[in-house]
């Protein structure tokens, strides 16, 4: 295990979520270097954390030479030239998400880590949950058969800070903030090597006097015929909705990462501080989240980087990931305007090809497909079966 | 009140509930007729709950003249022959759901009962429960404020009979078996006199050995600009999940009616007996519904129904809610095909129309819109404001 | 069926509810008759539920030709007057809980019943919900094997009238207003023919201003060994919290009849008007129960009662129910001077002696009984076993 | 922050999980001796772990001289020996709970550590989890006003080691080896410096072929009034049943820790490996925990003790904390005996003295208490008084 000692890039809440979790903990690794855009941040920050250097230049932040390892917190506009930047020091990377603002951004990021041949890692902290993690491993272990459906929802009551609200900084509005996180996460447990193949996407602008979507839904066709369905908003009232379902042929999962994970509070007077991420009250019944850092993934998230770059291994997410997330928004916001279907645009495919449609056939006996058993109330069964010769459905009960 | 003396057409899985709720409370209302295409069946079910009269004939079964009202639970594709003979009896007529397999058969049946002048009444039972009736009371006075986004879902291991599963008797498959419930619910929340426009929908049969489809989901889109979301399948595991979220520009309501209600069982070594509508197991943690009955909505629907009926009122569904829900489903299957959003064509619309779309514009002063408000974990206050001039976002904290 | 003709002896909160309950079907049981102490409460309280007669007189009301089911809703104090009253007039009585201050009360009640040979109901509506009876029934099963303990708690912010308060009119506090409710649900879950045998009982007034405790907590011991827990407490903040819990030999069950029951809404604004009972707040996260009257019981319960009262039988819950609370109650404000644990002084037994004490012993072969098998980590089976011979604890692990 | 060389005693089941703490971040601290009675688990566990000594000498293994820090996770009859080598050797020591068998031996070691001068660690993690952490600090904050009354449950289907189930090894059943938990628990939440006074306790053997107690009850009465109740069996099904519940006179706190954390599965095949500490099945609806590691505090505990280690300063649980418990436990077992309250007899107390109960009086007026405010039904609201000159209870409607 070697130290990490790390250039941070950014100074805004995602750069202090970042830090606080690596600052956390007794691991080795420590932010050496701030970067911003203006030094009264920079100084800032380095002294909040306790962060011996800082920086308003990008070039020389990164390029220090006791840095080995750089965290890209920037507003989305910013990436390209912090990845080049890192490329070319020949620095590992890491940034945070969405990796571009549009598809060209991101394959520009991935073809200058991969040209100069750097670590690279996307930050796309919510499939690093526990629960998260630990979910998928039970689908690749089988527990709910091949895989239907996914819906990730994330929404809350809005961003932190003026940029997101821009849509010209930031790329779009609560699907490029929030779809990211979903669309990676429904990938991820449908398989990261099954193909996407097109989206039909509504977005509207409801409630914010914005230029850029407020609330988004998509579906992401699979070429298993498996839908990734992602809900974003940021009119969402209440605190901030992280929820996961996945269905399969033989399961099903439910995940909630912020509102209901077992901790509830009542209280009629309040307290001083802060009760969670986005929380909208601080009296009446709460739903606080015991571990933050990890109900967010950030704690898994930088060890798996972390020990991949003393490895020398892939992480579990990299640019790649992060170009087929942002190749899929894009074609999310063509069909929001098209109002139909549209076909994602991938340049760079790494997975499987061809691989056929899921198919859920049960034979019962030779004459005969299982389309249903079930248990009455008055405790018969009834079975409702498909002849293979007529394609008769027909039924039988038994007791 | 009056006592009603009813005919139940149709002796399956629908008239058992519908009879056991009837003759389960100390009303005075009674089956006394029953109807079955089968004699065997006919008089089955009328010995089963104590029902002194059974017929093979439909028109003498509704035209019986101790019979004043009727109460249809037969297959789809029997409903509008169902219906005229009530009509042409003069009898109040409560059908099952969906009306019809199209909108035309449902218009069929909207203009017999009003041509006739009879009473008609839907029975989409799941508006009905206590929860959703509470709960669209509270939407109703403005505890959400003006709706942005319903979720309906309602999806489960499949149906009991085997004429659900073809296409030609029922009209479809998952989405006019479970989606007509989940369309007419998000309809009263968004507001049952808001104009349903167009839809966007996804279909597919991914794991059934049938011709319908298992698996949808839709997107109706209102004047408002509100979005009401269907999610419907017959390929989910571990029950039967129907659940509802609401969200408005002032609030959010999650209703969960079968899955998690209050009640959780463990039990290693199982019971004889009936667990709930469609559990899958009987063995480890279960989650019965205390009352089912309840929790499905038919108590209130029927006491509605009657006391409408006695009153000479309209109900809270009739026959002009089921026609709406039957031609919002026949543009789902059109979109699912076209794969793009397609119009609704309603023949009849008695709602408002040019309702103007929702806003949620906030002015925080003379010069700025409010886009958002957050307490940081710090404490202090961040503003993101939007200048009424220049349209810039803008950005501001307070401690 | 035939319809009841009912006088409600008073007017307050749970008079209320009651008639709520029954004039909010489509029953034929009325409430014909009122009467109140105060000619304008029984006036306004006839108007409100279109009663036809009202009355300060007891007799007279008690007496009156027309009427044949009386419901107490009076105050505790006044319960043996009321009783007494209906039993002169052989009428049917039933009684809200708890039947009497005391033992001696409820005994005083119950001889005069039966001697009159009137019937007789004990009004304990939380057994009656449909969960609680779904519940019973699984334990009755066997889903549960033999029950262990049973906790069943109800706490609030405190009662609704000025009586409940007064120690010498309600007979106690917390203890005697929501322990009997307690009491008898952990009766009816360990068997209502087991014997209880001793109780243990702290109590204390915490926050009120008040003589009477305002917090209690109790074991009762039955012969088979189970151990019937209450928490009962007028200081609960957050709503009404009414829960259940069962842990038998093979399998466990939860309960929550209020406070989770699968509605939740935020809302920023609010509403105007009611929530939930004795809910606190009516803004943030809200927890509202669809059908209050279902979840405490009280649809049921009446519909027991007049069921049993038509066909001659003794309903779930009688005065002979009520007196074995009232008991269990002496004893436990005893044992709350006495500090320890004091005998059930019971004058009346209807149910077994002599019951022998669970016993779970599973013999693994035949020199071995089983103490635990369990899965680990790693895949592999670890067994806890006792020698017959020697009564050794070993262990051994198999993969 | 300097590295931690640890010593862990001990290569069971509680072992494994610590070292799979430490070992599994990227901290600098590491396991570099492992010490077993057995020869064959010592080198096993080792090997598997990559710990490059291992020892059957007890002051051998503390005795290196390159181990700074000791854990203790050996059997509780083993306690003591191990932290007197380790006091000897002048080493760091952190020791499994509970502290002794007895307080004796608790206090034993207590006095051993503090006449050594050496660093002491009580390894009570259920305390340090991170939703404990954060509601205590909720607590603290005084978002629940004084603390009433504390519910700690532990139960499960059984301990994993033979030596538990053995009373002369273990030191008890299931209160001496969950009780310590709860009560601590307990402890925090009403007040490390606050008196406990007496305990009630019941206790039986009621499913288990053993001599110890497989199911206990306690309350434990401290000098404010506030009651810190625990339950704990071996004889629950369906898990690990670990939540607490906190009430306060502004509010309560409801915390679940392994059953209902927000990750919920069903799968109708299961799936090969592990699905959560002491889950009873693979099949139907499963509740894995996202972070075990975390929800039962394993990382927080080692955090704090290391970084107490490094900065001089005393843990958050420390050897003086597992005395107290120990004397709490020892009066439980004297109650559950004697059948009565029993004083405990407390050798050191550190805390304050002389607390006084708490009060929740509030005036209403001049002349008033408030008892209690309440919106009915109707909207109107209930005022209930006591009169401060004659004590007197009344009421008062407003609208």
């Amino acid at each position: 295990m070697k130290d990490k000692k790390i250039a941070i890039l950014g100074t805004g809440f995602i750069s202090d979520f970042y830090i606080s979790t690596l600052h956390g903990t007794r691991a080795r690794d420590r932010a050496i270097m701030a970067y911003s855009r203006s030094e009264e941040r920079a100084e800032r920050f380095a002294k909040k954390w306790d962060i011996p250097k800082w920086s308003t230049n990008l070039v020389e932040a990164v390029g220090d030479p006791e840095v080995d390892t750089v965290i890209i917190g920037l507003p989305n506009h910013l990436h390209v030239e912090a990845v080049l930047a890192c490329a070319n020091a020949g620095k590992a990377v890491l940034c945070t998400k969405p990796l571009g603002r549009t598809a060209a951004e991101a394959k520009q990021c991935l073809d200058a880590v991969e040209e100069a041949g750097v670590f690279h890692g996307y930050l796309e902290d919510l499939v690093y949950t526990h629960k998260t993690l630990k979910a998928i491993q039970s689908v690749k272990n089988g527990a709910l058969g091949e895989i239907l459906w996914v819906r990730s929802r994330e929404t809350h009551p809005g961003p932190h800070s003026d940029w997101f609200w821009n849509k010209e900084l930031s790329g779009g509005g609560a699907i490029i903030d929030l779809g990211c996180h979903c669309i990676e996460i429904a990938r991820n447990f449908i398989g990261k090597d099954i193909l996407p193949v097109e989206v039909m996407c509504w977005a509207d602008t409801q409630v914010k006097p914005i230029d850029a979507e407020d609330h988004g839904i998509g579906l992401v066709k699979y070429e298993s015929g498996a839908i990734g369905q992602f809900e974003v908003s940021w009119n969402f009232r209440g605190g901030m909705d992280l929820r996961d379902e996945v269905s399969g042929v033989e399961g099903t999962i439910r995940l909630d990462h912020f509102l209901r994970t077992g901790f509830e509070m009542f209280t009629a007077t309040g307290e001083d501080g802060y009760v969670a991420e986005k929380a909208e009250t601080d009296k009446g019944w709460l739903f606080p989240v015991g571990d933050e850092v990890g109900a967010l993934g950030y704690d898994n998230m930088f060890d798996d980087m972390f020990n991949c770059i003393d490895n020398g291994e892939k992480p579990y997410e990299d640019f790649y990931d992060g170009y087929i997330v942002n190749a899929i928004i894009d074609s999310c916001y063509k069909s929001a305007e098209t109002k139909k279907w549209e076909n994602i645009d991938l340049k760079i495919w790494r997975g499987k090809t061809g691989v056929s449609k899921i198919s859920g056939l049960k034979d019962y006996d030779d004459d005969h497909y299982l389309v249903k058993e079930e248990k009455l109330p008055d405790g018969s069964f009834k079975l409702i079966l498909k002849e293979k010769g007529t394609g008769k459905i027909i039924q039988r009960e038994t007791r």
